[in-house]
């Protein structure tokens, strides 16, 4: 791994780092974010007693558009073709946990996609419960794994 | 508190609520994100070695643009004229703390602002230190306090 | 009803036209667009066999967040406070009619916004379908009622 | 034609589909709107009396631009690096045909991105003739012809 | 006039003003860019040879909606409610002039969006001229006038 | 260099022109945007009296992440992957000179990206003076170098 920061350069100010010399190649990466709050609220959203249970869907598709705004948003991401985003979303206790993969074909990995759609999607749901819980709190937001590159495959430890 | 989801409707679905006849007041909300690495790479961004040190300086100028774009990003978000942003940065040890304060006066609050404005200068954070800390994470996305409106003054016990 | 096209000026040439005398009052406008599919594809989105039916909620969704881009998509519209949107979305035979209802305490109405909410969310649905029905069809995208401002209540006859 | 929904996994769950290992080809598509008005609107818009007529152009753009949105707005729409539009506009009794053909060099199909320019370009008419005629409706969005990639080239029959 | 710079604080780092306790007043501005090429292509932009002259048009447009994405592209702008954008453009020589004219209600003013918009205007007008003269400059991007709010009326001597 | 506007069709109508037949190349633009101020503002952006210094910093982000939004401004610019994006800010006397390069590979030039970042980087300069020098002035918008392509390299003579 790098010694240094590569969106800085030697002076110190930012860049976006030149990846043209960089090989398409497949790329994936997988991050989570995990929303922490009072079980019955994490009920409520899961149940399946309301015909139309729309947090979690409402959710994920804030997740999925989250993912394709990332290089609007993060500063110096590269703006690249996201070829597949799937949302996972399941809730235990008093955690619901927002799982991320994206997938491209792109000179450069998919992780800033990743975390910024599992954080949007943690979000949107903060928003939705927050009427009955203000106190909830998004809690690890990180990345899980990422593959293709010339770094390969990753998994945290 | 209420005890219903305000953002879901008595069948499940979602909507976005309906603030027309709230007050016009001013409001504010303060959050905070924090980024956990490791110290020698908090040292390194913190540091004033370098002429322009402009990792602080992108993720609070990505924490502002963030904030505008809530509405854009949260799909049950009210549009409202930000009035202003303040971000504050500091490191120790191995957290840097973001803390974003928001001001409006519209018929909503702005929590959802902060929140975004907090993750999206958290992520840019981690998107220029994670060639050196893959593992990094960004943790404690939360509302520290909120002021305005009808619910009044609260903040986090 | 004017008899001039009021975003062009007398040369012709196109302006978005000046509100800013007029008053801020409570406006709402509510349309519909309608996806023409076969019958046994309106039965797919629509039943209820699958645990997680998210065509809709995904429609939905997408029409909320359309709602918020129409001054960012039409040219000549003005940007305002969005303070409320519901979207009801429900079909038979071979039509499935999504309805958008938006209200806004602003100069000026929210028409577009219903109708670039109505025919997101349709398009959305379009691009949920297509690989099973390319022939589905948007049809009547169109404004069925309107409140407020001085021209007051109107509907579709 | 395939049998499912591409868009929604087995359980009924959102995603955007991967494409990751479709080929690289060209690919266009062809979509049309239709704004339904009375014949004396559509004459004042398409004739020549004023030196700009800028109703026509605004539209067009705004289908362009539109184009580009396409991603940003249809939550399981991919990215991709639209190559051309081209937006013809015609007139004819109380008719106007926006015809958008969009092309591509990528992995998945524009017909999403033609639909989507046309709707906006139509939109932006209803925008710019409201005040004279209410009650325009914007009529059969609709793909004509895609060709390019796997399923070769389709036209509306 | 203040001494201090805004949109910084007292150490240096940058803000987002507050301007909560500012009235909600009337504010115009008016800012002009301009295009110099040459006198050829200035000729052929603006004469009324070819049934659709929609440069002029074009860069209308673009200047419209680029006034709308202002606060979204100038970090320390706040988001406001314009009620109303003219674009003038006029040529003569080798220099086509861009002027741009907007109009608010809110508790700051539009001099940015003006500018903003005079500047994407010209670069419009570039970018449809730039195959035939490259070496095309915009020139003298500049608040003329604004009017409203605290500071009252000011015009460039 | 050719003798039409490649953006305009025949009839005088607007396209985005097709690249789809054009090769996938490394292309690169540089352009600069000069701010005209006074000598004793421009000391105070530059001077490191302050801890942080942020309004070059602000001024680099900005024009950063207007690059990235370029085919969204610009109606008939092609999206594009941006690669590499630097920016150098230097001042001297009263001027304070953007300089902003772009690369890309791709099927078609990035001198609008290059444009549109030093246009917004600049006008973000302007924003954080105009308090303290209303009449500053964005001067000198230009292409200096583009290379790649089957034009190949073209410097500014």
């Amino acid at each position: 791994m790098s010694d240094a920061l590569s969106h800085v350069r030697s002076d110190g100010s930012a860049r976006m780092v030149d990846v043209s010399a960089k090989d398409v190649t497949s790329r994936t990466a997988t991050a989570q974010a995990i929303v922490v709050t009072r079980p019955d609220v994490l009920e409520r959203i899961l149940d399946g007693t309301l015909p139309k249970g729309e947090v979690i869907a409402t959710a994920r598709v804030a997740a999925i558009m989250g993912v394709k705004r990332t290089s609007d948003l993060i500063p110096m991401c590269h703006p690249l073709p996201v070829s597949s985003v799937e949302v996972d979303i399941a809730g235990s206790g008093d955690r619901l946990t927002l799982t991320v993969t994206v997938a491209t074909v792109a000179r450069t990995g998919v992780e800033m996609e990743a975390l910024t759609g599992a954080s949007i999607g943690a979000l949107t749901v903060y928003d939705m419960i927050k009427a009955v819980d203000r106190e909830a709190v998004v809690a690890d937001v990180r990345v899980l794994e990422k593959d293709g590159g010339r770094s390969g495959r990753w998994s945290r430890s």
